[in-house]
């Protein structure tokens, strides 16, 4: 199989290329993003013939989607404060980008099967929310109203033929390695990552604060199921609300406990209206009925998800934050 | 007041101009259009100021919307049956248009009123469909989805303080002037118009079928309440389904003889499957009850929908058509 990561320098998309390069599958994995992406430290060396390219997603090259590509993963974006913030090039890449790649993927003689990453922000409704697989998406946000517009041209392109999209609306990562940063939902991560690496944070929320998550193992496995399941069952309806977790702080806080007694002590509440705001218009839950019938996986406790970060990430995360 | 009517060539956008050429706050009438408008003959000389301009809207000239503007039309489309045989050229217009015209209301010292046509070809949901306001929208075709997709856009830009939009989904439009053409939609206004001008036309559809439609008379009235009206009420959804008329052929043929006693002996029977199969999916009715709240008019009978063709567009119809 060919198969390409847009988006492929990122945190999900390095993940997704380590294990398919561990697939015997697999012949090519062309990783493609704004910075050369590097290809992931991987226990063995990979199988599959690996081409990094960089580039303008607007102004797709022909390399990034070679013929006879059967497969793309669509997981470049600029992010929400980053689309606030700057709104050509939110659209620019989010929108204009996401037709290079339905023109790209026009070109092919096959159509190729395409998992894009949508996100729970092209949805309102906010706390009390239950979202049904059908919910109208309304956005609060530049973000994921250039997301919610981007499905609508995968699922007519999918219906006219050029590509099969599945697009995976994904839930709030956490936990996300790295720093804290200026998205709303950075404390969502922070809360347990710093404690982890012996830092103080803030919660800006109360401990009642419900949103709706899904851990990085747990994403990785619902987009490789996305990749290569039969897809006929979608219909018209290519978007799938997949099974994440509804969590309040307060349960992220005991997981935090359990795993490592004393580290909430390091959680300091100090209100913010202003993110507390922005937060609580996203939807907290989802039926995810489409989902849990046809094979995604179902969501791991928050304890494990706690202790898949310590496995896979904190060491990375502490290294990593320690030379920059 | 300074108004700019895109799409100013069609139908719907002489109609409105017209009506804003005897209106004495109006000081400029901009009329943009692929091929230069003509502005619509009055029964009096118009008391503004009328500009008219060609252009490609995805390369909009700034003369079109020049500071000050306080009201656009946005009416520019390629309609369905084009959009779905040119790919390229509908997401042009319809998308890349729409982010053209946002563009230049934000270069405006004053975020204007921005009136949309969307359409219900965004929605999907067939013949037993009564559609409500909060209504998903899973377009079946190029045309809806690329409607649905600026809709988004058009809301964020709203949101976001560029402009003030108000989308307007309007119903299948009868009786259009004009010819047949090859619109799927086309019979809803032949079974009407044809027999008007005394020629035999086709009906593809059973006696039973039922569509959602208004008149051009009121789709104007409900474009200029959308331009005038308060908006704060809208809040962050800026899509309104006016109070159409869910009708069947039959209806509409009883309302033709009622009219024009024989008539209705011009229309043939000829079951088409392909168009029954594309307008089987359109939805047949909607609540519309936020727009019945606000002020948007109701919908007048079907005899009086007939009776209003004649008055205002059966000879002008035979006139052209006899010309060319």
């Amino acid at each position: 199989m060919k198969i390409t990561i847009l988006g492929g320098a990122g945190f999900l998309g390095q993940k997704i290329a380590a294990t398919l390069m561990a697939d015997p599958r697999v012949e090519t994995l062309t990783l493609f993003d704004l910075a050369q992406p590097r290809p992931p430290a991987t226990p063995t060396a990979a199988t599959c013939q690996i081409v990094t390219l960089a580039g303008d997603i607007a102004a797709l090259p022909d390399a990034a989607i070679p013929e006879g590509t059967d497969l793309i993963f669509h997981l470049a974006a600029v992010v929400s404060a980053a689309a606030e913030a700057d709104y050509e090039l939110g659209r620019r890449v989010n929108l204009r980008g996401t037709d290079a790649v339905i023109d790209a993927a026009r070109r092919l003689s096959k159509p190729p099967r395409l998992v894009f990453t949508s996100s729970v922000a092209s949805f309102s409704g906010g706390q009390t929310a239950l979202l049904p697989d059908d919910a109208r998406q309304l956005p609060a946000n530049s973000y994921g109203t250039q997301k919610a517009a981007a499905e609508l041209m995968l699922a007519d392109a999918t219906r006219r033929g050029f590509l099969d999209a599945v697009t995976i609306r994904l839930p709030t990562i956490i936990i996300r390695p790295g720093r804290p940063n200026k998205a709303a939902s950075s404390f969502v991560s922070s809360i347990l990552r710093e404690p982890l690496l012996g830092l103080p944070t803030e919660l800006p929320v109360p401990d009642d604060f419900a949103v709706w998550v899904a851990s990085p193992r747990t994403a990785v496995k619902w987009l490789l199921h996305a990749a290569f399941m039969p897809s006929a069952w979608l219909g018209a309806d290519r978007g799938i609300n997949p099974p994440g977790l509804s969590v309040t702080v307060a349960q992220m806080l005991a997981a935090l406990e359990a795993v490592r007694p004393g580290a909430r002590q390091l959680v300091t509440r100090k209100h913010d209206k202003a993110i507390a705001d922005i937060v609580g218009g996203w939807p907290a839950s989802f039926t995810a009925e489409r989902a849990r019938k046809h094979g995604f996986a179902p969501h791991e406790t928050l304890q494990e998800l706690v202790e898949a970060f310590i496995a896979d990430d904190l060491e990375v995360t502490r290294r990593e934050r320690l030379q920059g």
